[in-house]
């Protein structure tokens, strides 16, 4: 039974890390912290736990967090989780982190987008936690940068057309959806439900944070540096990633070919489900599981390949993924915990 | 390994039999009918189940399920299943059948709200299938009359008040409220998306047919007759339904009283959760779990018991009730296959 | 043109005042203030208004609002109003005051649910401000209290039956459910979208503030002292509020009995509706409209009236009514500048 | 006061012109046909309209319609349009399509994408009906071919920079997202709520029929022929329309440069707003206005010209903008009898 720490346990990712490791049947949460609900139980919070779980918030140190746990989850804002992960890796400790600290390997692209990093030496530590695309480092990482829930749908959207060269490295356009959990559950104007529904926008055009997340992977996959165009969207509904994504051919293709590159690509993949040609995933299909479902044409008259990713932001965009590395990490079998039926209707 | 039939598989409550018979580790699905998909994969009808079922639905004959099922759910209009249930159990098959044409067991009564009954005769066999009620007596049932949604939601609420005797049996009213999967997925102007959201409406006022089972059941545990005020309301929601109940008390008593009583009644059930004194559910905290989460306070003002429950009516409401008796027939552990943590946020 | 102030203008009521005043004939609005968004224009916090209005929130005093303005809108917490009114009128002005605070004509019932009344002497000034059944002396009031939004459904909604005595004083049981937007634009968690979708509440059950004032409102039209169980629910939609009200007949009448003395109660109403007998309104036929829709029924099994009442909470559950309370007040037609067909769907 | 005659009048968009005409103070509506629902009061269709409206809807004849009417709108299918419009025009009424019969002026593209055109001799008669482009010469319109709802959109949104040769022709992307209400009101699966609430999805991409009718626009507009990758998704909302436009641009410039060609291009335009540089639109802006709010910037590590257009798309994208090309062919103010501010929250 691995013990997990998750430090920073009271939003929805950390809820959500919750919700899969109760269920999960090779791990056991020894602690979950929070500041603001420290000595409340998670059941108090997030009433789905009563009679689930007897946990109860707590605001222990990085010191006794490390002597508690075996592996620990941070689920907490960027700039923070930099000051506890290279504790907890002299500790010994296996960390996965869901925030973006570690995800960006060129110091000075983090500090671009972020701020200022007081732990770059650590950086090199860090796995990037896709499995798709680094599931042997994984296994072997002590730090794992958990990927950006919209970066998640953009790379694995675009991994198998990028690594055969099928499309041109500067035609690049990700014009991503999501629900609106992907803002946490801090109160503010803008999450509040009168704002959100019936309601739909575009926000931090061409200036959104997650840009040089995704260009540092898109650019590995396509051997070469890439600059793209990212527009996210704010959709009315609470979970849940639609990146359509639009990309010029180098080459002569239909829409049954891409596909067929696509399914090859994935073919072993445990959470990756792409489409038969001509049909494309709708987010409903994947809400409440691990899964990514993919959907790819060509739009021969223009000569450009489309495609569509969708994911569970919370589940394969951040909890879900981080158990999946959690179990690639610790040995076990990848699929272990992870929900694979979405909620329908 | 149960082998496990469903006739009438292509709705909202079969996919939800589907779904959680899929996951189920103790049943295997033989054969799901749906006369309009026969020959469509299960996964082309309902896009979650891709690379979790291989299941085509098919349109085999009673004799031909009875062959090669051991427990047959019936997933079908009212007044269809009354023709094959009791083929199937000529047949010497479990039957849970999830229509009302089993669970009125007065013959009149059924007719007067449901139209002519053909099987008359076999309505004797069937046990209502409400665990927390008559768990000894489905645990040997041949034929389980699983419960309405409305009515689960209500019997559950009233019942450790009517067993006490602490209400006047003729003062009681059900405000029930219902996500708009409770009206299927057959097309009707009724439940597009532009009539539905941002609207809420009563309907079938005092006349909506799940009365005489909500009657018969509330009348068994106050040992007398009984006549309520019954409300269905349409939610702008997919799942669950939230009741709110009133009636008079027979006796001086407050809220902590009432949720003592009722945290007695329901002290081992595995799957009712009693609030708090002063705390009500919300609907959120169960859908997508087999959960009934109950509330109840005293309004010392008007000397009423005020009641609220919440179920998701896909599941505890239907499919999940269903499956959960399966499990009692079938001499599983009760909670097989069930969910237990509601899908939050 | 009348000059028209608001007082706390940047909350949901405030901006529904100012959207129907922008496009009302006779009114001019020459000041709306808000402490958080002092200089700032209306516009750039609700873009609604880009190009149709200037206004920029401002932070004057109650003597400079008074010396601009013939008619002031208090679109205050309660509490503050209490502070203001009495400056108001000492300075000649025309008040209609959104909060609580002079809704409630006995201070010490006041004082028991909201706390200290501070301008307890201005009470009797106050004319409640229900057209429906204080037209003539809303014509000549100086200070109206604009009901709550909970009360002005369940009021109109039970006022021909208590209004005939058909009913039972005691048995009145109110169960209403109230979209988002009633809890105004305050972030906080209980509000966020993801709180809110897919789920559904009670609330404050049996303690909710409204009830004095509805008990008040429905004892003066029962001629006697009033006693109901009220309880508010939350809905997952923006706007608009579903009463449904139940009560014990004290006559033998049918659904059409009723719905005959509703429609000739509500003959010559200018926003009253009252449906065809056996039929029910739904929220979303008056989303958007100053109308309340009613539907009446008499559930003969049980000798209950069940009244269902809707309103859009924001119009005649708040800025609505209180235009319509301006235009009795200023001579002018009362339905002037007031939407009357509901934005469907 | 004009004589207005709707031939289809049953479906939302139908309504929507209905609703729009009763407040019209220039037009009365002397019929509504619809087969369905011939003899049924309109405010039994949509009971938003009781106490409104006495229409009754009725299945008059063409010839019967133009001894009615002066001015006609086809609320119809395409195909069937094509069958009636020369009759009005025979009769010498004014005629506004809504269908996209006559929005295609070459006849080839018109049957390569929608099928057999049988009156191809009118088409040359239409005028594509978007006012700000050609309000001339709606002004002097027999027959005005009312733009398609993702077409107004996309036009409006690149307009300014095409005729002003900024972007490159043939880097158009057009990324539009739809609400429901699109769909229109046929019961079927993929509208029911239960399929769209909670979901997002792509469809018709690189297919859909508005494809002819935006090229052939932005064609004209650039001075050059199109072609553009255009994918629609639906929305889990009711009204409105956001496209997000991707363009590479022809020449240096930034977000500030475009929002001040913009703003100059639309400067004197009564229902086109443009946001501030670095602001952008929310579809909630314009939900119940006939506004289209643009927002631009310019993605300068990409060097493209990004977009965003928001229209309600039952009203500027549809019975709105018909109204407000009846206003000009009738020789009324443009803005009659059009709302301005949008229905918020």
């Amino acid at each position: 039974m691995i013990k997990v720490g998750i430090f920073g346990g009271s939003g929805y990712t950390g809820q959500e890390l919750l919700r899969l490791l109760v269920g999960h049947p090779g791990a056991q949460v020894v602690a979950a912290t929070s500041r603001r609900f420290a000595g409340v139980p998670l059941a108090d919070v997030y009433p789905v736990f009563a009679g689930r779980s007897d946990l109860v918030y707590t605001d222990i140190t990085v010191e006794e967090m490390a002597s508690r746990a075996d592996v620990v989850f941070l689920a907490l804002p960027h700039g923070v989780s930099m000051e506890a992960v290279p504790q907890f890796l002299a500790a010994g400790k296996k960390v996965i982190d869901l925030s973006a600290d570690f995800r960006i390997r060129d110091q000075a692209s983090y500090e671009a987008w972020y701020g200022r990093h007081t732990a770059a030496g650590t950086i090199r530590e860090a796995v990037y936690g896709l499995p798709e695309l680094y599931r042997d480092r994984i296994r072997s990482a002590r730090l794992v940068a958990n990927p950006g829930c919209y970066p998640t749908s953009i790379i694995l959207g675009l991994a198998p057309a990028l690594k055969a060269h099928w499309v041109e490295t500067h035609s690049v356009i990700a014009d991503s959806k999501s629900g609106v959990s992907g803002a946490g559950r801090e109160p503010q104007i803008d999450s509040l439900y009168c704002e959100v529904d019936g309601g739909f926008k575009a926000y931090k055009v061409g200036r959104h944070r997650h840009t040089p997340e995704i260009e540092q992977e898109l650019g590995a996959l396509a051997e070469g540096e890439m600059r793209i165009s990212f527009t996210p969207h704010l959709l009315p509904l609470k979970r849940g990633i639609l990146s359509t994504i639009y990309a010029t051919l180098t080459r002569d293709a239909t829409g049954e070919d891409a596909t067929a590159l696509y399914r090859e690509f994935y073919r072993d993949e445990p959470f990756v489900r792409v489409r038969p040609a001509g049909q494309f995933p709708n987010l409903s299909s994947v809400v409440g599981s691990n899964y990514c479902d993919i959907g790819v044409t060509v739009d021969r008259r223009t000569n450009r390949l489309i495609v569509v990713a969708v994911i569970d932001n919370l589940i394969k965009g951040a909890s879900g993924q981080a158990i999946q590395n959690m179990n690639l990490m610790c040995g076990l079998k990848e699929e272990t915990g992870l929900p694979r039926i979405a909620l329908f209707p």
